[in-house]
């Protein structure tokens, strides 16, 4: 019996980077930089101003407070444009916000410190410093300057830097693909009338939902029954054929690797995130299963997997004791991971938070584990296994004097999806304590939360 | 001019929750319900066994810790199945985890307290009491009973309960597609070569990137150059066609309003959400605009859009001074709300976080404001103008001790993308501040953290 905490290094030390892919700037949001970003050109490119009004030299306003200053007008520069002219002593140019400053001026004069003036001049009512509003070339990055780094979460500050350094993608690791497969003869799809001793599967969308929210695509394959020739069929389908490009140096091909990640999305994770699970619709790069893993005769996974490279063990935990990990091998010679998950959905959730998605975070190039952990004290007495970590169910919140507190719901067996429900932490009870007195302090996992990027 | 509150509150008073319309389970994730979701049925279904192991009568087993106990096997129930037999005094069914409780049982001995004996017989060398390993009918949820309320934001915990309550979809407020459209004769799409004077339109991206991260679907329109013609045109084409079905009851026609979300979805939301913007794909529910709202004479957002519906006003805050809201009828007759925005990279980015994201929320059903506030030490000293609220960019962190400190960013003015890309929150200095010292206490908005759900 391996502890949890063996059980997610065991994970974490087998997975690794999903395989670089090259993706438009807003198809990263949630992805880590597979390599540094370096700035194409100075930003600004350019000498520009930071207000609509009057491009000068600041020694034409000398004493404007005093005494306005009537400038000549010599032209004009729009965003966009650039004038092809001078700006001397005495002359002014009328200048945008953004727009190149023109030669010979070294200072604008926003237009609410002015008077239009008669036609071709304008007066200014205050002096300006030289540099005043004027935004330098290079001010902001230096070209060749390292904007982002490998492994800095892409989000939407992080994009506008890229793109503004000149850069229309970035390389990223790739967005795993996640196919989720229940077994169980008793399963019957959601919303679908139920026959004698049959159950919804309600594990599928469960753990499809979480994947979404973790950030990564997931997609339903059919429950399988109780067949391990179905299952290892499944298995197979979802694996796939192996990959050409991603295992290259995807730099050198960005092209390949564009056009690879163009097909992937169309009718693959566009759909999949959606949770349109009708039919078949992207190759695996991770597998998850639920239920078949416990001691019954009719336990497919397990009895199927046998020799697969899959490692079934059991954890010093509840929920969540029979846990499977490894790689498949598909008869393309693909291999992904794969985890089976116990198929109560109370374990099947729990094992999901604790030990899948910190490996999807991994893929994704992110800090594997993301949920805070804060003192909580409990409000109810609670019992637990000796030997064995608890996260029980709990519903934590601050009380009027700013305590953290965690009610332990009601339903605490592997089945209570409506107490999982309401609950917004798991509480760690340790595997030395088998009774929790109301008011004990203890860890308490925060579900929903990210701690960290 | 108004303060920045009461911009944000006149946005919230106009824009109301999205349609509703009802989704695949996962497809909601992220979003709130839009009804109370009702169990159809009792969860369990019926008694069913939470081991795998032997359902008995209790009294059979009574002493059975000091004199092991041999029943009789009278039949199997496998998860899905439905023993058609009774247990009697001194017999045993097989049963696995979750399967039916055959009548005349009234517990569950599991197999390690079992000893296969002789064919057609166990032994058990457990007493049970009644009751035992047996899951009740009904004892998670009765039937009728309301598992999931009305705002209630959907995470994978409460898919998996109203799947187990047997919906495979549920009705939720649309998750709103943005048309981010950004206005600049000096743009250039990201990536491509710059002109004399040109640069790269970064804020398109940026927005596109923040709808993302903040749960709605979002497209680039290309952006317009500085004619008032165009930016309408392009307007009009993102507001598009009235819309027939979602201001009719969406309960009653759940088929009409799944087939309008699937074409929807079918190169809508989808293509969006992966920031493919090679071609308009959506309706747009919401418009943003960047640039072009300012007192320049090419100022074509804020001259197109006069008399439009959308109101410019100048809000006290830095930066961010300029903004546009209101409603922009199209040719088709449709309206939708349209944010106009400043275009200074900085300024866009901070009206988007204050104004723009609470309503995207709103939209989407949820508490519109979400990022938490808190006081921080800052670190370094700080101009800010007399009237108006800063929003100063900087990097906060916990030091040794565990106290916030603010460390306020060098480059503070509104072009300083690199700058705006390191800090991680916003510094707030009140309205009647224009110098705070190192070492002052203000509050901090944390971005990229989610406060609540």
């Amino acid at each position: 019996m391996r502890t949890a905490a063996e059980h997610l290094e065991a994970i974490l030390t087998a997975i690794t980077p999903a395989p670089r892919e090259r993706v438009a700037l807003a198809e990263a949001v949630g992805l880590a930089l597979a390599e540094d970003v370096t700035a194409t050109a100075d930003l600004p490119g350019f000498d520009n101003s930071a207000m609509d009004g009057y491009a000068v030299q600041a020694g034409s306003l000398a004493g404007a407070d005093a005494q306005p200053v009537r400038l000549r007008i010599v032209g004009e520069v729009a965003a966009g444009a650039f004038g092809r002219f001078e700006v001397g002593a005495g002359e002014a140019a009328r200048i945008m916000t953004g727009a190149p400053v023109p030669a010979g001026a070294d200072a604008v004069i926003p237009v609410e410190q002015t008077d239009a003036a008669a036609e071709g001049a304008v007066t200014c009512r205050a002096p300006v410093d030289p540099g005043q509003f004027v935004r330098r070339r290079g001010e902001d990055v230096r070209a060749g300057t390292v904007v982002a780094r490998a492994g800095q979460v892409v989000g939407p500050r992080t994009v506008a830097l890229i793109a503004a350094s000149g850069h229309a993608d970035c390389l990223v690791h790739r967005r795993p693909h996640v196919v989720v497969v229940s077994t169980g003869d008793e399963l019957v799809p959601p919303g679908q009338p139920l026959g004698p001793g049959q159950i919804h599967d309600s594990n599928s969308v469960m753990l499809q939902a979480a994947v979404v929210a973790a950030g990564a695509t997931a997609e339903i394959r059919a429950a399988v029954a109780d067949s391990e020739r179905d299952l290892l069929l499944v298995l197979d389908e979802a694996i796939g054929p192996m990959e050409t490009v991603e295992t290259t140096d995807p730099v050198g091909r960005a092209d390949a690797a564009r056009q690879a990640g163009t097909a992937r999305r169309n009718g693959t994770g566009r759909r999949a995130r959606a949770g349109l699970a009708d039919e078949p619709v992207g190759r695996a790069d991770v597998i998850v299963t639920s239920g078949g893993v416990s001691m019954g005769a009719y336990d497919v996974v397990k009895s199927g997997l046998r020799g697969s490279g899959v490692e079934f063990v059991t954890v010093a935990m509840q929920p969540g004791k029979p846990q499977g990990f490894g790689f498949v091998l598909g008869t393309s010679g693909r291999r992904v991971p794969l985890f089976a998950l116990p198929g109560n959905p109370v374990s099947s959730y729990v094992s999901f938070e604790l030990f899948v998605r910190p490996a999807l975070r991994r893929m994704m190039g992110r800090v594997p584990e993301s949920r805070p952990t804060r003192r909580a004290r409990v409000t109810q007495p609670l019992r637990s296994p000796a030997g064995r970590r608890q996260f029980a169910r709990a519903v934590v919140d601050h009380d009027a004097a700013g305590e953290l507190l965690a009610e332990p719901v009601a339903g605490q067996g592997s089945h209570f999806v409506a107490d999982l429900s309401r609950a917004n932490a798991l509480l760690v009870v340790p595997e030395t304590v088998t009774q929790v007195a109301a008011g004990a302090e203890l860890d308490v996992i925060l579900l929903d939360v990210e701690g960290e990027s």
